[in-house]
């Protein structure tokens, strides 16, 4: 704050854009507000019977909380360092990055901090009032946090790009204004998109990821805690882990500070690997700290087991974010031959980026599936648990979540600032080196992309497998349950006095055996989901198409939304020429206005399937097919998330290269051909592909907190009572 | 042959399309044959010990000439009938109807009769031969037809994308020539392509669905004949069911040429609906015959059962035809936006098609899904076996595939007929009605193929649980060898002396431990694959990601071939500008070369990785890996196939509507934007989306007939051991 905020015009144009901002969080908290409120309620009345979902209720309230102001946090930081960033371009390259790198680390920061407050503040009080099970509790603020990112990721997903598609749609293409020109009526609000998508959407969606992670494996060692170790610590040990990586990020960052280098690039990625390399040794140090907690020799072969499962994590987690880089960057075959395509005309540049996009899936689902392979491996010979190693390879690769944060919400800013000089007049040379920050921003970018998604993936693995453990003891509790009512149905009470307790009467409804099939026998007798009986491969079936459809969703959202836009900024040329040539402003807000409650709208949909999608799965067919659906969603939803993000992200980046002057540059219907594509991969890179992360994560934590509720109404193996 | 081919300028150019056709499967039919001999040697050695593995090659080859013969008769039809069809039309719209159906249906009906004789020898063969399991040895017969039929369908697929991406690129959108314009060097090649790829490639893939569902239900019926009958009557009834699905076909066939209706559309389903009909009638008949040589109560229950169920199938089969139909007809809601899109440009157009495709998986993912859950169900109650039942549906959906593959090989006639008739300057008259028989095509193409993609999964999926009761007995066999083979090491035998037997040195190789571990202990036992053990979940994960992988390499083919043929047409009206005023004639040949050659050259990596990854999967992750690899692949080939195949009907539809005079139509700046949408679903809906289908056979068949040899190498648990 304490930096230059730039002249006049410039802190009008910030000033417009904080505005927008705030209006479409304010509008959008308020639908939140009724969400959650609504949620909160069914929480309490679904999940436990007493005081335990008060608890619940009340941490998923906090996590709501949290991840609403991770959001707000965000967009504020965002909108006051845009500013000041543009005025730092006019003095160097390095004091414009500083603005915007430090801007983007205040957020990444304090996202971080608060994760691991409210976790760890949760698990102790919980633990302090005597709850049996403290992790079970902190699930609900996981849900919380979650549940909001998802309405933050879509609505930001779908304003951007509304906005982003209209303005370039009529403003580029037709009207050949420049990027950003504050004649084109939609700037201010692509700008606002910036802020509300990139990074408050993506700061409650790295929030919610983190916290999962982070649950599930608390998760698993509760549940796990008889079967490998009786010592408590290896509950905490992951928020013991986060802590490590969340200085090994502060001191990252400190050390970007005082590095001498003009490189943006170089400075971005060297603050990714040394993050990595500060918690490879920090984790060691906790380890050695916790060993006098432990006792036998096993314990302590599982501390060590642990950080070598987390270190791993967040190597591959480099390594896939390598793959991503390596798909995107124009210096690199897939982008390079993608530019060339679109000598061919648009369906081939379309036809190119698509089918890069398909290849670059194979790399990081190797990384994942190593990452899994060799972690569960370890688990499984040092800690005596593999599914726990999985979910410490996810702690890790989630660690140096705030530089990644970090990383990701410098683009945005630098976008912004670049935005804000066109328009505040700064001249072509600031714009140029606002120019160059934005590039670096989109290569850190693609590297902290495919970070997050194979981040996510291997959370929302363990996360199924916490499912698996928390359902087992479920189902076996709701056993003595059933005989209980089946004694109740028998004496033939009127339906009145069952109805005097809602919860019971939920429980008792509709399990039709005590004896349970085949199927459900196996699964609580020894955890098999067996793929190839109906139900669970019917569940795998259901849970591969979700992603596809909550996609088509999103993308048919911004094609209608980014329609009306396109309209709205015809209507205003047509109407007042004089906007094209300056004379007259245009009317901003009318975009806003027509990018925000658009968003809203749209969201509510893709929204509420993610949370009912699941429970009807789990209902109809049962706990082991919903178990199957969660896989099953989480394997395409990986080919989905990663296709998209990398095709989206080649396409801008064979664009840009065009665009610097390559096979004849600006203006050629080679250009056009590539904006073509960049056009086409903005909902996937920036609305579809990255909403799916929070889709799964959301999709798991419904499946885990409704578990007795859905047990208990579909009697375990499913109304549909298929085998 | 009856009737009148036309003027001598028809000939010249239906005599062009049939030397290129017969060129390019001369070409083809060699490399298939040194990859034939290749894998028929490689049969010899890996699959059986002693002449089982003779007769398995044998059936093998039977089934590869049998495919090859199918792709090459569908192909002399097509270019015999299209000059005799444009003639046709020439008279009148019944006229050239009938000739190109009829000529469809020539194909059709052989394709089937041959694949029935095939089977049914084939197995009354080796059961006399006294062989233990004959319908073993007919897997055989399916793989061959089966691997040839992925050669021909991608071969064919890359060759007719080459051919049409090409002419049209340069052709129509640069150098405005209308389709099929004998000025357009491609012309020739493009509609050779509708023959190699549209009617030879078809025609393999039809022939190997059809196949597989059989011998599928055969080998699920010999596995389980011990669980739910005696009677053996059980492993030929689906044969016997096929047969009343021919009869239905040929009846329907002799219906519409004595139905007095003028409407080619009306027709062509009018035939769909007769013969599911009729084949419900037939199957009855043919259970009624059957219950003489059944003696039990349970016996004649399950007879009937699998009339419903392979009814049911047959119904489900219609519904989910329907629902790709709605998603690509002009006048429906999806294409009628996606037409509408076009109007705000070329990317916008893309994302509507992509997001609809997408949407268009979920309801015929409703149909499988029911289809399989009732026959199932049905199954477990009726006959005894679920997966019989399911088996059951998946014959019962292909038993009109006489009727289908007449309907869908109409199509390119049709096609070829309005080339011909354009080439042969017949007048806009008669290329009116050409046009109007193409565009009934183009409907009932959009229900055979919704149809086909239903019937391949669940012939898959019947395939896949065959496998399993399969992999049980061999694993078991192969416990035993192992206590055999570690008492050899023991001894020290030197390796020569193992060696002698290269079979034996196989099963002895690997495998590690005499007690298997958990995951394969509970598979052996009872049939489990527990879908939350990490190899079973890596298997599946690999099983998600091939589908895109294997797209990716098609469409990349295709661009890859298409700029050359680009580059070609180009040259040749640059050197020669009379070309394009009809003073010499563009050089065909060259083109077809250059589709030909570049088809076969790329064919190649896509098919090896088809029969390569299932075999490396079982060899590194184990047979319950493998399992879940199939199971993967068969749900996310689903949404790919479905997807690409609507998403591309619809965007060639919405071009059509535009092209009839809506929104402006032809040269239109939304006519462009639709061509775009056409270009880019030309690969989707005519490559890569059929393709996949052959892919998941592909797949399924190699890992049951290598299973032996899988198992022995891999030890059952795969090289890397994990649980």
């Amino acid at each position: 704050m304490k930096e230059d905020p730039g002249n006049e015009r410039m802190q009008e144009v910030s000033g417009y854009i904080e505005k927008g901002a705030k209006t479409y969080l304010k509008v959008q908290y308020k639908i939140l507000g009724a969400f959650v409120g609504g949620l909160a309620v069914a929480l309490l009345f679904l999940i436990k019977p007493g005081e335990l979902s008060w608890f619940t209720m009340i941490a998923y309230l906090i996590g709501s909380i949290g991840s609403m102001w991770a959001g707000y946090m965000g967009m504020i930081v965002g909108v006051k360092a845009n500013t000041r960033a543009a005025q730092g371009c006019t003095v160097s390259t390095k004091k414009g990055f500083e603005i915007s790198f430090f801007g983007g680390c205040v957020m990444g920061l304090a996202v971080v901090a608060v994760a691991l407050i409210g976790v760890s503040s949760l698990y102790w009080i919980m633990a302090a009032l005597g709850v049996e099970k403290p992790a079970g509790i902190v699930l609900g603020f996981s849900f919380g946090a979650s549940s909001i990112a998802l309405f933050m990721k879509c609505g930001g997903g779908i304003y951007t790009k509304t906005a982003d598609v209209g303005a370039d749609l009529v403003g580029k293409a037709e009207y050949k204004l420049p990027e950003d020109d504050p004649r084109n009526p939609a700037s201010i609000a692509d700008n606002v998109g910036d802020n509300v998508g990139d990074i408050a959407g993506m700061g409650s969606d790295l929030f919610d990821s983190y916290v999962a992670s982070i649950v599930a494996s608390m998760l698993l060692a509760t549940a796990l805690t008889q079967v490998f170790t009786d010592n408590a610590v290896f509950i905490i040990f992951p928020i013991l882990l986060s802590t490590a990586g969340l200085f090994a990020s502060i001191i990252g960052i400190y050390i970007i500070k005082i590095w001498k280098s003009d490189s943006p690039g170089k400075l971005l990625n060297g603050g990714t690997y040394l993050a990595t390399i500060l918690f490879v040794i920090l984790a060691f140090l906790i380890v050695l700290l916790t060993l006098p907690f432990v006792t036998t020799q096993n314990d302590v072969n599982a501390l060590w087991g642990s950080w070598i499962c987390a270190s791993m994590g967040l190597f591959s987690g480099v390594v896939i974010g390598w793959t991503s880089d390596y798909f995107t960057r124009e210096d690199k075959t897939p982008t390079s031959n993608m530019a060339h395509a679109a000598q061919e005309g648009d369906a081939v540049v379309i036809l190119s980026g698509f089918s890069y996009g398909l290849l670059s899936v194979v790399p990081p689902a190797v990384g994942i599936i190593t990452a899994m392979a060799l972690s569960y491996f370890i688990g499984v010979s040092l800690i005596g648990s593999g599914v726990y190693g999985v979910g410490m390879a996810a702690v890790g690769m989630l660690s140096i979540v705030g530089t990644i944060v970090s990383n990701d919400a410098y683009g945005p800013i630098c976008d912004n600032a670049r935005g804000i000089a066109e328009q505040g007049e700064l001249g072509e040379e600031v714009i140029r080196i606002a120019d160059s920050l934005d590039s670096a921003g989109n290569t850190a970018k693609a590297i902290t992309k495919g970070f997050a998604i194979g981040a996510a993936n291997l959370t929302v693995l363990a996360l199924l497998f916490s499912f698996r453990e928390e359902a087992i003891v479920v189902i076996k509790d709701l056993g003595l349950i059933t005989q209980y009512t089946i004694e109740i149905f028998n004496t033939e009470l009127p339906i009145e006095i069952l109805a005097n307790n809602f919860q019971d009467l939920l429980l008792i409804n509709i399990i039709k055996e005590l004896n349970p099939p085949n199927t459900l026998a196996q699964f609580i007798n020894s955890g098999i989901m067996d793929l190839l009986s109906p139900s669970v491969l019917i569940g795998a079936f259901i849970g591969v198409v979700v992603p596809a459809l909550f996609s088509a969703l999103l993308i048919l959202s911004v094609q209608r939304n980014a329609a009306k836009m396109v309209d709205e900024i015809r209507r205003q040329f047509e109407e007042e020429p004089k906007i094209l040539t300056g004379e007259v402003a245009a009317d901003f807000n009318k975009c806003i206005d027509i990018a925000t409650r658009g968003s809203l709208r749209e969201l509510v949909l893709p929204s509420i399937i993610s949370i009912l999608i699941p429970i009807a799965v789990g209902v109809l067919f049962g706990i082991t097919a919903l178990g199957s659906f969660l896989a099953g969603a989480i394997l395409s939803g990986f080919v989905f998330a990663i296709m998209m993000s990398n095709s989206g992200g080649a396409w801008d980046n064979a664009k840009k290269w065009i665009e610097d002057g390559n096979l004849g540059g600006k203006g050629t219907e080679t250009h056009k051909a590539s904006i073509t594509g960049d056009t086409v991969g903005d909902p996937f890179k920036d609305t579809a592909g990255p909403s799916i992360n929070t889709l799964l994560v959301v999709m798991s934590l419904t499946a885990s907190i409704f578990l007795i509720f859905i047990a208990a109404l579909g009697g375990g193996i499913g109304l549909l009572g298929l085998p």
